[in-house]
């Protein structure tokens, strides 16, 4: 076979040792509190057919969809009996030769799985997932081809309490990452529908809603241009700005928004739901979460109908979103089953990793091998005396292991601990265990000598 | 947009919540043992170049990989400037649409790595990695086309020492999940060439491995008609059967098989490299393992070239491999790497989750939640006292959830707690604690009250 120069699909990426670690890290902080709040897994395949994932994700989405071909001969189709091409009458649609496509998000499969599952499910079902999707975006910073997202969601519940345990779900994952400044920003799509309403036709929400989600890239004069080519007066866009802008603490803003948007119910209902979930976030606890109302939040997605976050660092050079999510009032009835309401978040595992890396939050002692101890002898004979040992290391949970080579060279045999203590130095295995004759030398991660002498005394020093 | 009834691909499968705590359970197992024998973890990506995937796995599973349309449009070579198809000149090869695979298994893409990183790795190299993989096999019971492998592999160590640790390994893991009755074939590939010497030629191993690998499908005379079709006298077949029926205690069996392939430089080399495994074992720990030496194993995969294992459980009706595996001399070659000897070991979670589930053996505690106590509140403003309880709860990490319903109609008005209470059973809840007025009474799951009154009291009683 012809030896080639392997590479790896453009964005995607191996993750090494330290990674998987680091990665593994921070899955399970994160799974951890999605189990205290009483969220349950799931987990959904890899491929899904085509007919649950298109037009869930808009026209852009369905690009960016990686499908799947059809196994066996998928060209068969366009081919006659005697193999020949017959290729007059055919038509070049992907749906001729693909049927499947890669998950491109968790909240389509777990609408899916709802829908086909529940006689069995007890609402409200409260269910987290944590798995890879992929999408065919053109890779840069921060942006991947293949990435994980860890979402909870709870549906048939219309409770505004489950917005509670959401938004407390992110500050305890967040603090126990180590990302204790960041910022939860929090709006209504009912707010968004009254501003809407007061500002020119409720009608228009989705319009103002793509318009403003682009505030942060465009600024407000590229917003301003963009509605007004929509038909909104300049008086129409002062009004939409002099809410969207309103500043100060979230119980001022709350006040101001209500007498400007009082003439809408929709907008009412909005504020008050965000009412009560202040509220209901100061019953909890005394210690204050850091949340910003932001009129100006209104996250892409066409199937939010409530409550909206956002979450960023607010620590270091990496701004965007580490995560976010919000209410969806009807996202099952697009497989058959209406009247279901959600909400649901989701964490951004590969972006928190670059949070997290930029600003040193991971622990210490999380270490690529969770070897505590490496064993070496030089000898045939040794190295079978050495694996008894082995044993009652492993036997007290004590993760070992034992230099399986032995000195070759004359170079080696001259210097038999060089081999191994670079192994050792290499994946920083805090503690050697030297194994000659009939002695045992234990040394540390400097090369200091441990005194110990039974095997006993190792296994209590180690732990 | 139109209701679907949906489905998923076939050979696909949803994971519930206790399906996914018990596939976790099994993984968190696996991944102890490999972790506290010194192995990494790494994770390479889902979609592999067909360049890499394509010719590793025989003509077989060139046809069983997934292949992944190019972004983009993936047809538009076939069209000229104006959008018509120019049909006339174009092949119709799937390389022509497709560059993508999808993982087939862990052990090739492990060797891409280790080829692309040989630079960042301290050999020996001690990897793990348990993702899902996919074949377009055909779906049958035990069968499916997106499964989970666990591998523990050594490259860079020609020592037998690793077979030794991945044997240990396989006892270890089977043992901490209860399948304590299984039995481990160990064979290995040299005796193979000794044996294919001895019966005819040297150059017959693979003929030989391949006819005895269905020997367990179409029994000895379905072997002995398959090869004689290959050139085998009678004679050559008695001799070869006299060799792999061999019975007896393990020892016993290698000093026969000794005698027999003295004339082989090869096959004496197997069975010593057997014997030193057997005694590295035996001074390692005075439990004895239960290998079974097999001379008749094979194992299909061609690039085996030492040691060669397989496991199956010897209790209940599942019978086929839950683990194999073996020594390759040259997995690295391929991708411009020579000389790197590798050794590793597969574990398959779902037929691993088939075996426990048939015998009873997922530990009793697991359950799809992880919730200890539900509180249920009738009032929006009990509700909301009811917050800060469950906030101490979930401070002293006792996983709770408050139920975030209220009662509706008049008949949950008369009997509040039966929609929370069935929620409650169907989850398996253990701890209810009911809060009505300013008193709260703890239930345990029979409805049995806990004579408890204060939430310290509460909380050290669940503890």
């Amino acid at each position: 076979m012809a030896v080639q120069k392997p590479t790896i699909p453009k964005g995607t990426r191996d993750f090494g040792p330290a990674e998987v670690q680091k990665r593994k890290y921070i899955l399970g902080q994160i799974q951890k509190v999605f189990e205290k709040y009483g969220f349950m897994p799931i987990e959904t395949p890899t491929m899904e057919n085509l007919s649950t994932l298109e037009g869930k994700y808009g026209e852009e989405g369905d690009k960016l969809l990686f499908r799947v071909l059809n196994s066996g001969d998928a060209f068969k189709e366009i081919k006659d009996k005697n193999g020949d091409e017959k290729i007059s009458n055919f038509e070049f649609r992907i749906s001729n030769f693909s049927e499947k496509g890669l998950r491109y998000d968790l909240t389509v499969p777990f609408a899916r799985y709802v829908v086909m599952n529940k006689n069995e499910i007890a609402f409200p079902f409260k269910r987290y997932q944590m798995q890879p999707v992929w999408r065919a975006d053109r890779p840069q910073k921060g942006r991947y081809r293949e990435f994980w997202q860890c979402d909870a969601d709870v549906v048939g519940s219309d409770s505004l309490l489950n917005e509670v345990d959401l938004i407390q779900i992110y500050d305890e994952a967040f603090r126990n990452l180590g990302i204790e400044k960041y910022e939860l920003r929090v709006n209504n799509r009912k707010v968004l529908a009254g501003i809407a309403e007061v500002v020119k036709s409720i009608d228009l929400m989705s319009t103002i809603a793509i318009g403003i989600d682009k505030l942060d890239k465009v600024g407000e004069e590229g917003v301003r241009t963009e509605l007004s080519e929509q038909g909104f007066s300049k008086d129409e866009l002062d009004k939409l700005f002099d809410i969207i802008t309103i500043k100060g603490e979230n119980e001022t803003i709350l006040n101001q928004l209500q007498t400007k948007l009082q003439t809408s119910t929709e907008g009412t209902k909005g504020i008050e739901e965000l009412v009560f979930v202040l509220k209901a976030l100061n019953q909890s606890t005394n210690q204050p979460i850091n949340i910003k109302l932001d009129f100006s939040l209104a996250r892409g997605l066409s199937y939010y109908t409530g409550c909206i976050f956002e979450v960023a660092s607010t620590e270091g050079t990496l701004k965007s979103s580490i995560g976010g999510g919000g209410r969806y009032d009807n996202l099952t009835g697009i497989f058959g089953l209406p009247n279901v309401s959600g909400v649901g978040i989701s964490f951004g595992l590969d972006r928190i990793y670059d949070v997290m890396e930029e600003l040193n939050k991971f622990p210490q002692g999380l270490n690529a091998t969770s070897t505590k101890v490496m064993i070496c002898a030089f000898e045939e004979e040794t190295q079978l005396q050495a694996l008894a040992i082995l044993k009652q290391l492993r036997d007290t949970q004590i993760a070992s292991e034992l230099y399986p080579e032995l000195p070759q060279s004359k170079k080696e045999k001259e210097n038999p601990l060089q081999k191994p203590m670079n192994y050792a130095d290499a994946l920083k295995i805090p503690f050697r265990l030297i194994i000659k004759n009939d002695s045992m030398i234990l040394k540390d991660i400097d090369g200091k000598v441990v005194p110990v002498t039974t095997i006993n005394e190792i296994i209590n020093h180690i732990k």
